[in-house]
């Protein structure tokens, strides 16, 4: 258990990894060959395109060790890409991993992410087909590239949303970011692991199911992930399809635990629910009066809460909130910019 | 010219390597959606399966800047890829391109790695459809994942060769070690720009043409691309085959250029041809009696060199090297670790 990658080597690694995967991975129908070779080779199902995706962890800038254990950062690192499909309403298939690592980091914290993985692609059958490992002196990083199936003409875009219609967005956004503030007050996770807002941020579920839900209805104009923060990811989906979005404050689904956290704390949960957050919950736009039929839909797959926060206005650019008064409030986009901001 | 990424931000500079792609990259015909969503739409071709590659380059450690410039580096980086489609026999499609950035690296920098990219993409007519930046503190990275199209049941694998058949290797390895050599002694470029042997290491020239005649051809039984050195790559291709290989001296193809190289440093050529050395040829075997086909085939399309330089034995794990005189010695496979070698 305390055996280094360095003293394993490259390719005795890749064998341990293939191990674990072999042990505790899938092996999909349409893969017809995995890792070992130059590439993996993919079979496609008729009728079906391909959403691809590509998202990056970096230590000491998405992540920090203390924060998460090797299991959760590797699930983790996989929910991002998850995230990416599902905002397309895709069914994850297909993954291939680049990793970074120190000489120095244990060949078992390697393996663990990689269970990470692989727990979060069982669900939908999907397997990991490749990758590069390679040795770096800073800060290890994890890169995924995510391969998913969308029948022809049903993705969710950003782009097709229209004034006049309504904003769904699924889960309580904002608890990932208040989670990690509470991993940053501290300094580590010990005795928050159960805490439900470091949960949010340590295991986020990506809303897979509830993303082909919406593209399988047809009735969703668009839809985005929330890897940014609610305003900042609204604010994506609004300047692709040229419109501006009013919220409802009395709307906006604040969890128990975010209010609890924010009284303590003396904040607006507001504030927390529309800030930079990474939850990977899912918005959705629809005609007002097809949003029932929608959230009938999902709640016969899921058991993630729905809610309807707002409409869509033909106001390019600008986001408001209404307050319960109904006095309205410009909002400026503050989402995270990954050269702007400062890391963990 | 002056700008920093820091400086930009992350999503204008995604736009302004959107700019870069959009003037100088391709829209292939499959391709229903690019960056700028949560993920790329791409259609998939009847009769077709997906060739799927990752690989990665990381600053001190696959490059050092002095040695290429940015638009060498991005056109090496995916060269490196194109090289594992090609070893399978596909066509280049759509490539993911995630970096690693320090926020002090130059805006034109990061623009001349994509020039680098489309040059390498062009001529396949593939195309960059997503990808992920990110801010680093140590070393930048090139992670790309690349996706290629092949006739179903024509993929080049490693493990179909059979005792009996002939190797055939394109170009001539070695080169791009020797033109390293060069660099590292000198410490940069300078006047080294057009040595060959340096732009065997700065501009090599992935085989994808050559990989199609050969799993078009329906002759090779097995196929590899030279990343990791001669030996080490044969030697890959015969575990997976199951097989050894006998090569012949005085028919390993030796250029002029390694040849006054290693007079100069008193080395042995062959030493180069078969150690440590990333060429991007492509290794095939093949029936002995077909080997002359294969080559007329190659030569239809290709003024690359291909030599037939050993045949396979029986004797898995042993590689071994017949001289002139008809004796024989045994060689040890000596490829690249990414983990136990140093970095450059």
């Amino acid at each position: 258990m305390t055996e280094k990658v360095a003293e394993l080597g490259e390719f005795p690694l890749i064998d341990r990894l293939g191990q674990v995967l072999g042990r505790e991975g899938r092996h999909p129908a349409g893969l017809d060959l995995g890792m070992g070779d130059d590439a993996a080779l993919l079979q496609s199902r008729a009728g079906c395109q391909w959403a691809v995706t590509c998202d990056t962890l970096v230590e000491g800038r998405h992540y920090l060790p203390s924060y998460l254990t090797a299991f959760q950062l590797g699930r983790r690192a996989m929910a991002v890409n998850l995230s990416d499909i599902a905002a397309m309403g895709g069914q994850p298939r297909y993954a291939l991993v680049a990793l970074g690592l120190r000489g120095d980091t244990l060949v078992a914290e390697v393996e663990d992410w990689y269970r990470g993985f692989a727990a979060a692609l069982n669900p939908w059958d999907a397997a990991i087909v490749g990758g590069n490992l390679t040795r770096v002196k800073g800060g290890q990083f994890i890169s995924i590239t995510l391969m998913g199936e969308v029948a022809v003409g049903r993705a969710l875009r950003r782009s097709g949303a229209s004034p006049g219609e309504v904003i769904l967005v699924t889960g309580y956004p904002g608890q990932a970011a208040a989670g990690l503030r509470l991993l940053r007050q501290q300094g580590d996770r010990a005795g928050l692991e159960y805490h439900p807002l470091v949960q949010a941020y340590t295991s986020p579920v990506p809303r897979v199911a509830e993303g082909r839900v919406l593209a399988g209805s047809g009735l969703v104009s668009a839809a985005i992930d929330l890897s940014d923060g609610f305003l900042g990811d609204l604010g994506h989906l609004c300047a692709a399809s040229g419109v501006g979005a009013r919220l409802w404050a009395k709307q906006l689904p604040l969890s128990p635990a975010l209010g609890a956290a924010t009284v303590e704390w003396g904040d607006d949960p507001v504030q927390w629910f529309l800030g930079p957050s990474d939850d990977y919950e899912l918005i959705a736009t629809c005609a007002a009066e097809q949003a029932e039929t929608v959230k009938a839909q999902l709640s016969a797959v899921s058991q993630v809460p729905v809610h309807q926060v707002g409409v869509l206005t033909d106001q390019p650019g600008c986001l408001e909130l209404q307050d319960a008064g109904g006095s309205l409030s410009q909002l400026g986009i503050r989402g995270w910019d990954h050269f702007a901001n400062g890391g963990q």
